[in-house]
């Protein structure tokens, strides 16, 4: 009897598309954090990529690194050009070896960036084979660097915003779960697709504890535009693991339900996902959402958004 | 009985895959504009995306933003290689503020765009500081602006025209509504499809009115290559929403059929959509298309396809 | 009796999803060029794409203009150099017209080009303002110019290589239309689909002749992978418009058989399409393809595709 | 009898999506180079595509080919400049022809990289002609090398592992062939997309041996992400060329087991594959997975996935 588990339901088809073991793992915790990526960390092999790294770090971090490099890279050329013979740069006021070598690092950023006054110029073969040296790697480092700039910049920024929670609330005749998404910008997003997969943990017939997942149904799966917001809803059947269960039974199978959005983002032409995962505790009952859409008071003839609004609930009477 | 609503049709699928509610909006009021845009304006949240706005602003706007921060970036570095001290630039012609600041911007701009004539020059660590500080944010701005006036040059450019007005004509034993479409260019598109909504207020049994959606069958949805003009046909039968419309009825469902394209773009190898949509005013009854295309008469052994006369039509007979 | 038309049959599927009319163009002229463009003209609209044009020029074309524009915006601003005073620009030796005007012609290109070597350099406000206006067009043009440079150079060329032509030859107990194609570089293109449309004239029942169209069906219509050649192969079956067809009919019938091949580019990672047409005269009878690989005879273990051989064939015994 | 083929198997569906031939080549070779390439070699006909190749050749060739290139390209400037007249350039130390060439090639570089100090500069027509010449050449030029490093250098790297081998291990009720492959960075691969054929060699009526390719049946062909690793299973049942085979056979069938894998690659915003294959070599039996990851011992509440463990099976008790 202890063996019972009270979760069980033979009409849940599970899958697990997610690629997420069964093996249980803490079961309070998440498998996709809220901002979407997996709860994961991998370990014993090189996974470096400098290219990811450098579009994916922030802004000041990346700053940082270029100009780190451009100081770097510098100092070492300015270096060469003291060892190669500062009396071979003319314009060069000599002096101390520290002056030398401030004049030497200026000469080097000035060629590097191929700004190239010419107030400090080389004159001898040595000189003006480093400068030539120097000149290439500027190119090549500058077209790394701006080449990382622009496609940070422009990188599709997340568009879409999620409610905080999701709701259990009535539909048609039944009990149905929601959330709703929308679109920030004005750009189009179109041919939009949403999976959702829920992830509980049960015990088998003997007693030991292990992951399920399952595809939850959807009332739809697809929209072709997404001008205002859309309500992602799951119709509660009896094939749906959500069937017959409490709030309390909720919580006891730590549910977490996993949100997977394709769509093709016009203004960068590009597909972008949306990860996103709603746990038990962000569930609310007895409650609809607020709407978020009215005709503009105006009279512009304008639909208005109020995307401050997508959080907001209202009591079911 | 006045309940009774005329409009009501039990063979016809309704469906919301456009993303627009069903509450009613201003009744006459399209839901996308002639240009294809949603007619929908967004509020409660930050949505910028300068990354957007640059590349969707007008050409005029777009150069205006870049020379603006070409001379406020340069007017800024001015200010501080004043501050450092004029006099730590060679060549410059000391004088009132104005003269040395009109060198100092000068030079900020010779710096900027790496032209470094090297007529003016740092003379001292601070300015040949700031100078390498502004070659540095000059190769960066330039990569910024260098590459949002490519990606504006080489974004696909909407290609495909719509005939003005839609027109609902016999069909086979039939009618049908049907509206044409050409690609004004040479270039391939390949793999078009087209998805046909049609949108209309209806009131439900407590005489409330609200919009309607259903999709609209059509004669054919997809076709291979677009060489010539594609009429897209949507045959009037018992499960369309026309079915036994009088243009007075469909006038007062105010209608509205929107259009969604979709195809492969083969110069740009991308894919691109087009929206578009037809307003019951935008319809024509008892008329037919005038044929775009004929043969060569020069006897080219070409075919000829006169894109102005795409939204000619003819009195049908 | 006339009017019976020897060509039809009833079992043959149309379609027109190539989306060429079914009026009646030249009888004898192609649909779709040999290379893969279509036998259409556009007029009576502007329909001009400098970046297409720019991108699809000859490669010497591209570079004329290149120049001319380099060029011809030097001279303008060489004369704009002259006009506010050629006297405010230090290091040019006075002298003709001419004379100034070469020098203001070199100094504007070492600026354009940010070259900015310092032997000529602006010494008036007049002229450093519009040094600065050449910096920032010469920046902005370089990005057009080497942008497209770029683009030209990393289109994905053309590399499947189609059978000069195709050949009516037995397959399984049947006859069948078969031509072949191969990837003629090593890069791998991956998910191959192709698309077979049978176009033909055709007498409807009053004896007017309108072209016809029927999509051809294929023993394969995707491959994984391409890594020798694809044999394409349309077995003739009752419902194959070839079906019980002479080849004096075939001739008569005016086929063209036009071709749509879409596959992905891996080293490009871009979608590739490409077009193809074989018409009657370019059809074998009695005759089998030459095979095109063997072994490495000196027993490398690899496989030999030999590409010259792909337009050969050899006698039916 | 001599001809009866002990591994024809009547249920097994043949196919040639691979689109190798049936023809066979060296019975003991792969089609499929362990590095996922085509182990094939194509002759008789210019393919040479010299994108594709700086694309795809070692950083230290590309490199080689980008310093020679800069090299001998301003070698040739030089012999021009020399030819015109060294002494049309300011600032040249008449010497010997050697040292006229030197100061010419650094003068051309100067220019080449739009550095242009100006201690050397040109005077005349024909050496600012020259110079002009050498900056546009150098900005072309610039383009396509930095286009190309920047192009080689955020191009997805493979980042998919493969399991070293294939297990033939018990799977419910019967055996499967079983590999995994995992992801080796944390950037997101969405829509998973498995196929899998088996290559092998089988002597027809005649006693003639040749290929046979047969697509295999998997447990899963999708996932929609891959946050841990990934079983691909081939479940062995009567339809699949494995069945009632013993290793002796499979040796003797000369199998392989060809993988092609497509995804979406989040960070890249590309659809990347990889391509793999397996041969009988390769196939262990009687063991199974050594899991590869775990609850975060430290009780972060992450799962670790151990990369290094990919390889390692346990015996099956």
């Amino acid at each position: 009897m202890a063996l019972r588990n009270p979760f069980r339901n033979a009409k849940v088809k599970e899958t697990d598309d997610l690629g997420f073991g069964t093996r249980i793992t803490g079961e309070r915790d998440r498998l996709i954090a809220k901002d979407g990526s997996f709860n994961v960390e991998r370990v014993g092999m090189k996974t470096w990529s400098p290219y990811q790294d450098l579009v994916e770090m922030t802004w000041w971090r990346f700053f940082g690194v270029v100009i780190a490099f451009f100081v770097m890279v510098n100092v070492l050329f300015a270096f060469i050009l003291n060892g190669v013979g500062i009396n071979c740069l003319n314009g060069v006021k000599q002096g101390t070896w520290l002056e030398n070598f401030e004049q030497a690092w200026f000469f080097s950023v000035q060629t590097f960036t191929t700004v190239g006054y010419g107030s400090i110029s080389p004159s001898c073969i040595s000189t003006n084979f480093v400068a030539a040296t120097i000149a290439l790697v500027g190119l090549m480092s500058a077209a790394l660097a701006t080449g990382l700039l622009f496609v940070r910049f422009s990188k599709p920024t997340s568009q879409l915003v999620f409610s905080k929670n999701a709701i259990i609330t009535p539909y048609q005749n039944g009990q149905s779960f929601q959330f709703r998404i929308a679109n920030k910008r004005s750009s189009r997003l179109i041919n939009l697709d949403v999976k959702l997969t829920m992830s509980w943990v049960e015990a088998n017939e003997h007693g030991m504890k292990g992951r399920k997942f399952a595809r939850l149904k959807l009332e739809r799966e697809k929209v072709v535009m997404l001008p205002l917001n859309w309500n992602i809803v799951h119709p509660i059947d009896e094939e749906s693991p959500f069937w017959e269960r409490t709030p309390e039974d909720i919580k006891e199978m730590n549910v977490e339900v996993i949100v997977l959005i394709e769509a093709f983002d016009e203004s960068f032409s590009q597909t972008i996902f949306a990860n996103g995962s709603y746990c038990d505790e962000e569930f609310l009952y007895g409650v609809k959402w607020k709407p978020m859409y009215y005709p503009d008071p105006s009279g512009s003839g304008k639909t208005i958004l109020d995307l401050s609004v997508i959080d907001e609930v209202l009591p079911t009477a």
